[in-house]
C-alpha cells in the first residue's frame, strides 16, 4: 500500500479544473467529467471545505470553487487537508521493550526520539518540504501548458451545458408539478 | 495507515542488536530479547538474508549476523529488502480519463509523468534521499552513547546463556534417547 492512493488522485485531479473556472462547479460534474467514482468525491470536498480550501454554494448553478488563490494552495495543504497528517512510519516504541529491562525501561532507554523513529522523521520532513513547494496555480500550469488551446473552451461548454441541463430539467419538473 | 510499520521497526531494531556482535544471533533469541512476535522476526530476517545485508548460520551456536559492515548498510537499503521499493503515491493515470476524450485520450494528455504523479515521485525521492543518509552504524552508535557501558555487556551474557541453555537442552535430550 502506498501512503496515498485514490483519494489524493481524484481530489488533486478535481481542484486543477477549479483553478480559473469563473463558476462554481458541483461535486457530480467533476465526477463525471473524469469518469472517478461521484460518491468518492462527493465525500472529499466536504474536507476541503472544512479546511478553508473550498468554498461551496447551493442551488442549480451552485458547486464548489476555490476559496484561496491557487498560488496558494500547496500540494500539502491538500493531501493533510483531505487525509490528515499522515505519518511515514509508526512508532510503537519497542525500544522500551528489552527481557533486560524487567518491565521498567531504565530512564535512559526511552529518553528523547528514539533514533530509528528520528531517521524516519526527518524523511517525512523531506517529504513534506517537497509536498510544499508545488501549489495548485504550479500543477494548473503544466496542464495549460501541454493541452492545445481549444480544450479548455470545450470543457467550459462542457460545464455550462451540464448547468443548463440541469436548469431544463427543473423547469420541466415544475411545470409537469404545476399541472399535476 | 503509515507507509512503514511494524516490520520496519521490529527489524531495524533487530539489527542494531547484530552491530558488533561476535556471534551470530538466533531470530528466536532476537524476538524474546525485544518482546516482540517471534513467528514475525523468523518470517522477515530471510528476507534481508536474501538481500545480502545478513548471512545465516545452522546449528546450535547459528543464527544470523551482518553480512556487510554497519557502515555499508543504510537504513534505506533495510526498507527496500523488507518491504520491496514502496510507492508513496498510487498514481491511476485518471487523467486519461475525461469524458471530453470520448474513451481515446489525445496524446498530449497522457504525455511524460502527470503532473501531479510528478510532484509525488519528487517527494518520494527526498524521502529516501533521507532514509539513505543514515546507517546502521550510525544508529548503533547513537544507542550506544545513551546506554550505560554495563547493559551491551548484560546483553551479550543474555545471548551467551541463551546458547548455554539450547546446548544443555540438546546434551539433555541426547543422553535421554540414549537412555531409551
Amino acid at each position: 500500500m502506498a501512503l496515498y492512493g485514490a483519494s489524493i488522485e481524484y481530489i488533486l485531479h478535481s481542484l486543477l479544473w477549479l483553478v480559473d473556472n469563473p463558476e462554481p462547479v458541483s461535486s457530480l460534474d467533476l465526477a463525471e467529467l473524469q469518469e472517478i467514482p461521484a460518491a468518492f468525491v462527493a465525500k472529499l470536498l466536504p474536507k476541503l471545505e472544512k479546511a478553508g480550501l473550498l468554498a461551496a454554494s447551493e442551488g442549480l448553478k451552485g458547486g464548489y470553487r476555490l476559496a484561496r488563490p491557487a498560488e496558494e494552495i500547496t500540494v500539502l495543504t491538500v493531501v493533510d487537508a483531505v487525509e490528515g497528517q499522515k505519518s511515514l512510519f509508526n512508532c510503537q516504541e519497542i525500544r522500551s521493550r528489552c527481557a533486560l529491562f524487567d518491565q521498567r525501561p531504565p530512564e535512559w532507554a526511552t529518553q528523547g526520539v528514539c533514533g530509528i523513529h528520528g531517521v524516519m522523521l526527518r524523511a517525512e520532513q523531506a517529504m513534506r518540504q517537497e509536498l510544499a513547494e508545488t501549489t495548485l496555480a504550479d500543477l494548473a500550469r503544466s496542464v495549460r501548458n501541454k493541452a492545445p488551446a481549444p480544450f479548455f473552451g470545450e470543457a467550459q461548454s462542457w460545464f455550462d451545458e451540464r448547468i443548463q441541463t440541469r436548469r431544463t430539467h427543473k423547469v420541466r419538473q415544475r411545470r409537469r408539478s404545476g399541472n399535476s
